[in-house]
């Protein structure tokens, strides 16, 4: 399959290269690295890291899946024309059209969620509204061929599921094992619900910038 | 803290952005992306992806935290006197030396690991004795100030550890709410202990490239 990820500036690391890091390694795909310029793009955060994109969005019109991951630098990809217009056409022809984190309100903005059940970052599942999309805090939502995902690490689950429908449970397996992913976090805090309040309110606030 | 991740090529991205992605977030951090040369380093597979290491290895001497990925690339890195004698440098004044995957093979050629138990991918764990080392199955090591972790996806454990042993639970509970890591993955075979015996010889072959 050949598998388009959208990186736009201030966008989140991990919600992009978690399933990079997943669906890379199925043998035969191919991952296209885009953005509406092609270049270095740069994460969202005090340390940024630059990630390449190689191609513009303009040079891939038909990718099977489509990856749009979220961060700060959603606001502005959203508000982009070129970027909703390319975003309609992929979706027209691709087999999944696939979210992680806020790429969902990006997503929303294309118009490609109304009527649908939908999910994105904790914080932000409120937004979903606004595009005609029922919020939900299941960690990956499929709705016809559209997935969303939650926040920033649920794209690594998101991808594993989608090789689940695409390639079966085996494939899934193995790239699951092939990276290790048996998680052993050492805090249980990984959504609202688990965390203590104050620790809930304190992420809330320094996370209320995300959607602005 | 100052927090210095060695790139170098063919690098895999997972074992590096996780713990970018975990300890960027702290508030007050600054993190800085190393290699030997500085310039766009490319992951390890079929679409490598461009990563870009924006400093010199020389020009970052006595980071607090210095972060060690893996891959295939480890075995080139490995065998550069420049690479290891930095690598022994900053290990001799920093806070933690940690390793993500078979990151620890560089630790252990840096000589960092003898005497001490350390883990690594699953499918490298043998090759650590080369160095000394007691290989462990346990998917975080930690040893004084030497932490390594098991593969790809545990770098995302060893950084909220790190978190719990520099800042407390609640900076760790803060990050993974904020990363919403709450991994739901849809099958469950992310150890060697809980793959399917055929589905962990088809990986156990396909990964013995890994350490060559």
């Amino acid at each position: 399959m050949e598998i388009a990820i959208l990186l736009f500036d201030r966008l989140t690391a991990l919600d992009a290269l978690g399933p990079y890091e997943v669906l890379s390694r199925v043998p035969g795909n191919r991952i296209r690295l885009v953005a509406k310029e092609p270049g270095l793009v740069r994460t969202d955060n005090a340390s940024p890291l630059g990630l390449m994109a190689d191609e513009p969005i303009s040079a891939v019109e038909r990718p099977d899946v489509l990856v749009v991951p979220g961060g700060p630098g959603e606001h502005q990809a959203r508000q982009d024309p070129e970027v909703l217009d390319w975003v309609r056409a992929v979706h027209e022809h691709s087999r999944w059209t696939t979210s992680v984190c806020t790429g969902s309100l990006i997503l929303g903005a294309a118009g490609l969620l109304k009527g649908l059940r939908a999910t994105s970052h904790w914080a932000a599942l409120e937004f979903l509204r606004d595009f005609g999309a029922e919020p939900s805090g299941e960690r990956v939502v499929r709705q016809g061929k559209v997935i969303t995902a939650a926040g920033v690490s649920s794209g690594i689950d998101m991808a594993l599921e989608l090789l689940v429908l695409e390639h079966g449970e085996a494939m899934a397996q193995a790239i699951q094992l092939a990276i290790e992913y048996d998680p052993q976090p050492p805090v249980d805090a990984g959504s609202p619900e688990k965390a203590p309040r104050e620790v809930l309110e304190t992420v809330r606030k320094a996370m209320s910038r995300l959607t602005r």
